[in-house]
């Protein structure tokens, strides 16, 4: 039987330190039940303590019935007091949770010049903190903080950090590199040491950060070594360079190397408990990471394409399925015909490499790509371009023209900021069905007004639209070396509540950038449920 | 002294095979002199048979006069083919580099399964077409694809075609973790194999890939065992999870483990280089990528902001100078004091927690994040706040109103897109030093237009500004679950060619929402030349 790996999540807590990461309390509780069903052992969010937000989070988060151990954090007492008189302790225990966290210098150079009392009193005050815990029926894991750099600076006392609250009863000791700079060859070596020095009866944890790229790997090296507790975060946010990744960790330890994390049923939700974390903490999860990313299984060179068509283990460490993800042949102006190819086939199975419409297509992803498209992302519009290409596609609507006036005047502004407040009216004409319509509406910008004047124009024929929103809506610049006037792209995603789909626009003018988008988008809608409307 | 390690860099080769990755021949001459002048030893740069681009890229190339090694990129011949008869290896040819790297299959189940050539046949092609290329006077690197996953299968055969890659001449085999899923104790073990087996008087190189977020830890596990040249791309763009990221490797090998990469003077042009090189891809930079992002030394945590202003070596694993970059205290409603006042001692040095300047800026900043902006990315906006609550600001002019008016017609419309062309109109009135001025123009989008007529306006005032120019505009929606009316948040990045600054609005209105960033940015420059401008 496998080795079972407790894995431990604490992207509610270390993760919410990254740049630019915010958790409300409703998100945090959404990220909990995720990582509950997804089977994680332990998930760490904070001291209720710090502020009455998270006091309320606990209160909730311990009426869902979860099968994970949530668990607090907090430090060891301050030094000349007794625990039942700390203050942080005692918002620790206002949490009720089963088990909390605690950690604790390890490093001799914190104790002298941070906490600035002498070694004995930090060992008294590890040992006393977690005694008291558990005489109140806690359990304690114990993060012994620094503990790599403090081991190699002090080898000695940073194990005795960890037989002080072995003692005083903590259940887990978890060898941190707070700083994030060990790497793996190291990593290996101290955990044997303290493993030798410990002996058994105790469990070893790891909780790595990611200074020198090397998270992940050390996190399977101190698994490799004996450990049995790993700490991370999700999808690797975090101070600084973030947590080791447990998203990859998890795929690495149980897919490839044999160990036992999360129930087997898990694994192929791993992409999608990625990308709903990142979703819920408001980031884009990058496309590259390992495993979970929309890029860890894309294949651009024409050699790569051709291989992964013959033999998918030419070009993949695992099958994509495993984890939930996919295969993805990107479409690019240096991909060559394999990939377009594998694209059409969705449609014509058959399809040959010297029929006319696979060059015309090619032609015609080169101009669009000049012009500042960029497909690599944007599947809808390359269907709906490989559809009016086979001359599948029958317009929809057509758009004869449209306005948009913005309007800013400081008199209607009463808050003293620099910029007048303004609002943006809109007006469109479409021809549906030989029918002109012209509507308007006003919105809260540009962008929202046109799509509320053209949604009008057209959800009277198509009411499906009313069930398709935005769910994001990217803008860069490309040749961003010149101004404002340098070539906007647009990727808007959208749902119906159902899937989602991506859709591209480029344009030196970010209305038509956003707009094209937006057709695209509603295009693709009506198209995927032509059943109903395409005979309008 | 330390061991000299070649660095050899595939950013033009493997980093163009990353999704979103497309280099035009000015970018990579670009690219090409700027790792030169880091000290790189070889450059890798495709194959100039592929396109007549790349041709020119290499004749271009060799008129510049560089130290690095220049490095052309091809396969192995075709099967029953004379080297001399091979398109691909006399197109390799007319790169006309000292250097040529071969990459040929070490996999059997590729020869077997891609190729579909004998055992013997593969080992010929590569012996053959090394030999070939030496006889030109070549010197050949041999790219021994799939090497790990081959040695795994098939150790026996796998190290035959590095054999005959040495018989024929080859200076340096390259061990390839092609498909990137290997963990560092395989790699560690593979290597010292390998040593054993092919013994001194030739260099073993690693390549890999990120597929388990690895690369950079299998890289040095190689290094480590015995690897004299290590391959990857600056930044670890490349095919899929992208390749090993030398610029956190050259860190760790040679500020961390004491290896010789690249010259000492080098290391504090890190983070330049790989922001340099990132802005020639038209991609941002990962904030948390180890070293060189701009969050891999940002303090949060107000523990951690508390503990680096006392002692850096308490959350920093190295000194941020010796790469280039900085500490970085984030201002955020979750930092606490510590960091909102290091940011107002930059003004007034001797502040002190209590002045109340630090609670109204703290309320401030918590109802204006409330409101959708988010400051940790946006230093320039940070400062102007700072000045603005201590009085030290004193504004350089009034936007009393504007409008923008965006017409799209498709009786404008030449090309048969799905979106009628557009051109955007705008006025406004501002006052500066008690003069009204009011100016319009016309632009390729509206916030373009808006930006010249208020230059406009403004230049004849502050000619300064002519200097600015903007870098990068990006725009998020956040709690993008709604639709198009969510807040939109516009982060501007300017440039007056010899610093850059970065501020932020939040808005509804994405034309309110760049104005007010536009406004900042044109506010910092102007206050930065104060002493020009500061009594106008």
């Amino acid at each position: 039987m496998s080795r079972k790996i407790e894995i431990f999540d604490s992207t509610l807590r270390d993760g919410s330190q990254g740049e630019g990461i915010s958790f409300s309390p409703s998100d945090k509780l959404k990220i909990l039940t995720r990582l509950d069903s997804f089977g994680i052992d332990f998930v760490e969010a904070g001291n209720p303590g710090s502020n009455p937000k998270d006091l309320e989070f606990f209160k909730r988060a311990g009426t869902l019935g979860l099968k994970t151990k949530l668990t607090a954090f907090g430090s060891t007492k301050r030094s000349k007091i007794a625990p039942e008189d700390d203050d942080n302790l005692r918002a620790l225990i206002t949490a009720n949770t089963e088990y909390i966290t605690i950690f604790g210098k390890s490093w001799d150079m914190h104790v002298d010049k941070i906490l600035k009392v002498s070694h004995g009193e930090n060992l008294d005050m590890i040992e006393r903190t977690i005694a008291y815990l558990i005489s109140l029926g806690k359990k304690v894991i114990f993060d012994a903080e620094h503990f790599f750099d403090g081991y190699k600076n002090n080898p000695d006392y940073a194990v005795e950090t960890l037989k002080s609250a072995r003692k005083a009863g903590s259940q887990t000791v978890v060898l941190c590199d707070t700083n994030g700079g060990c790497f793996p060859d190291e990593i290996t070596q101290i955990v044997k040491d303290v493993r030798d020095k410990l002996g058994t009866g105790i469990g070893i944890g790891i909780h790595c950060h990611n200074d020198g790229e090397c998270a992940v790997a050390n996190s399977m090296a101190a698994v490799n070594a004996g450990a049995s507790h790993v700490q991370g975060t999700f999808i690797g946010i975090g101070e600084r360079t973030g947590n080791a990744n447990l998203a990859v960790l998890i795929a690495n330890l149980q897919l490839k190397s044999g160990f036992d994390c999360v129930p087997a049923s898990s694994l192929p939700l791993l992409k999608e408990t990625a990308h709903y974390i990142a979703e819920t903490a408001n980031m884009a999860l990058p496309n590259y990471m390992a495993y979970v990313g929309t890029s860890a299984f894309a294949h651009k060179g024409g050699m790569h394409v051709d291989g992964v068509s013959k033999e998918p283990a030419t070009f993949e460490h695992i099958e994509p399925e495993r984890v939930g993800n996919e295969r993805n042949i990107l479409i690019s102006e240096v991909s060559g015909r394999a990939s377009l190819i594998a694209k059409l086939q969705k449609f014509v199975p058959d399809i040959e490499k010297t029929d006319p419409v696979v060059q015309r297509l090619t032609d015609n992803i080169k101009e669009l790509e000049h012009k500042g498209y960029h497909f690599e992302a944007a599947g809808a519009s390359i269907e709906l371009l490989v559809l009016k290409e086979l001359g599948w596609f029958k317009p929809f609507f057509e758009i004869i023209d449209f306005k948009i006036i913005s309007s800013h005047s400081s008199e209607n502004t009463k808050t003293a900021v620099c910029c007048p407040l303004g609002k943006a009216d809109a007006f469109i004409k479409v021809r549906v069905s030989g029918k002109l319509e012209i509507t308007a509406d006003e919105g809260d910008g540009p962008v929202n007004a046109i799509d509320k004047a053209l949604r009008k124009a057209l959800e009277r024929f198509y009411p499906v639209l009313s069930e398709m929103r935005l769910v994001d809506y990217k803008v860069r610049i490309i040749g961003g070396e010149d101004n404002t006037a340098a070539t906007t792209r647009v990727l808007i995603e959208s749902t119906d509540g159902k899937t989602s789909w991506t859709t591209v626009g480029a344009s030196k003018d970010i209305i038509n950038a956003s707009m094209i988008a937006l057709l695209d988008s509603l295009e693709y809608m009506l198209y995927n449920n032509n059943e109903i409307y395409y005979n309008l």
